[in-house]
């Protein structure tokens, strides 16, 4: 499969922002992660000033066939009712992006349901969900490439519209199973330290869970020096949906705000296969599954908000949108020492 | 002095938003924090599903006398110049107001500086500044009720007018120095546990400003079991002014967000003062001056956001109005597993 090409940071205007951010009316530094965040984004954007005019955020929705091994509090069933939730507008990310003027745009990438006309929802569908992988690989190597160019393509069609900060979010019954899997392979870390109660198992439910893991790496058998083939074997739809997004997103210089443990799956894998993604990585939050800070860890990431969060969807990561806003207005709109007649330090 | 009677939280309220976070699309608790701070502003504003209408955030500025010994990397007369910056909306509390559809009123409670004429600005100037609190106590008693009064009755003026949500912020060169002395005196902890760099002195400054408050603490002895006598002798015309604005808002059942390492000290007073005040306290974030998680923790308050702020003028409060809101529209707008046809937990 070829990537597109991912641009470098543009250091001059990062360096451009950085001493604007010296002139402005606060003590060098008071704004803390809300200045690095600014100049972070001055490089992605190649603008010394950004500012964003049309954020979204892509949930993908996709079944896993893993559970039918009893790995989740909730039946498959949920995906696609969740799914029409969203078309609703009566989830928690729906009221979320509406606070945040962003739009939200759903993604049937693999839901084992038929949303046959329904309106609204991006139809993408490349399985009824992924296969068991504890009998076999969740999917071919095909069906992940093909899975990988729909977030390419989608993000890129968006982008083409205007498009110019994406969060990325997803849901899917099960998928902190395939995450874990992917993440314990990824960073070579145990399973039982990247391994987490998901919806909210039980302690037996937990310890299931980290078996069906365990046994599913041994029987696959990925390599973890090839990302396209743990996401196959032991990954999911919308995990290769989403690392698409990432990549399609960030060879457009558009930023990525990254959501939860599965969302941040995407990034490990998208980092993995396409190194050059890293610097267009936002990372939102820090959820309370076990695996999203070793993921963070790994990219090299500091997450913008610490807020208990468990719930994916894209929700963490459309709220910090208002952190990435407020940074990049600061940035913009604060008067300079000079403009302001204010003295600067002694 | 009589304060204002401070109602208890409405546990009616309180219990019915908790009842209905278990009922919406979501698995329980999924929404961490921000699930309890839905609950708490039900319980402190009497509603069971509360929307904000009208935020604000007061901003007191005021001189110290204590500028004189050196303890700030910033001369007095800044103080001034950012009051007229904040007027002008080229101050950062302005931008992140503009972004948090808040209101900023600007309070001259006790300047060093001639504001005759001014128009935005709120005249209440008690002193043109503290006194130097190495030679005698920074207020009298009277000045600090004063202060105290103008607060309170600022903030029930803005309520008349519809203000719901408030947020507090301050400008003060010198005014961690203050804020340090009070929080040591307070908390019992030691002067150099709860004594940070303020706006950016360095090693040697730090130091000098360590001593000045032991030494100022040492010479004014001021009662730890008697708040008022704290905020006199060592405290600040704006820190007695916000401790007010929190008595008048708790007493009309409207939240207080408290913003850094001042206006926490601002809090902590207040407490003391009139310990029913505590459950209409919202912590918005974790400022790098040290001495604010020791607020914090006394308090029992779990800081919303942690971003490496210290810059004060109610910035890390706007900020976390967009999380306050998040909590009521999520609490408020989402759908329930009935009305979406969701399957619960199984």
């Amino acid at each position: 499969m070829n990537y597109p090409i991912i641009p470098s940071i543009d250091v001059s205007s990062s360096t451009q922002a950085r001493e604007r951010q010296g002139t402005l009316t606060k003590p060098a530094g008071s704004l803390g992660l809300l200045e690095d965040l600014s100049i972070q984004l001055a490089g992605m954007t190649g603008k010394a000033r950004p500012r964003f005019h049309r954020k979204g955020v892509i949930v993908m929705a996709a079944d896993h066939g893993i559970v039918k091994e009893g790995v989740s509090a909730y039946p498959s069933e949920v995906t696609a009712q969740m799914v029409l939730n969203f078309l609703n507008n009566g989830a928690a990310v729906n009221v979320l992006a509406r606070q945040a003027g962003a739009f939200v745009k759903v993604v049937d990438i693999g839901v084992d349901y038929d949303f046959h006309g329904v309106e609204g929802l991006l139809h993408r569908k490349i399985a009824n969900g992924s296969m068991n992988m504890l009998k076999g690989p969740a999917m071919t190597r095909t069906q992940a490439e093909a899975a990988l160019q729909v977030g390419i393509e989608l993000v890129q069609s968006e982008i083409n519209q205007g498009l110019d900060l994406v969060a990325i979010g997803e849901m899917g019954i099960g998928n902190t199973t395939a995450s874990s899997a992917i993440t314990a392979v990824l960073t070579g870390l145990p399973v039982e330290q990247v391994t987490g109660r998901g919806t909210g198992i039980d302690d037996a439910a937990l310890q299931k869970k980290i078996q069906v893991i365990q046994q599913a790496i041994r029987f696959n058998a990925p390599d973890p020096q090839d990302a396209l083939d743990v996401l196959a074997k032991v990954g999911g739809l919308e995990i290769a949906g989403l690392a698409g997004v990432i990549i399609g997103a960030a060879a457009r210089r558009v930023p990525v705000v990254v959501d939860g443990f599965i969302s941040g799956t995407a990034a490990l894998v998208a980092a993995k296969l396409v190194p050059e993604v890293k610097p267009y990585l936002v990372a939102s939050h820090r959820s309370v599954e076990i695996g999203h800070q070793a993921i963070w860890n790994s990219l090299g990431l500091h997450p913008l908000l610490d807020l208990g969060l468990r719930l994916g969807e894209g929700t963490g990561a459309v709220l910090a949108f208002h952190i990435i806003e407020a940074a990049t207005r600061l940035l913009d709109e604060m008067a300079t020492f000079d403009e302001a007649g204010v003295s600067n330090k002694e």
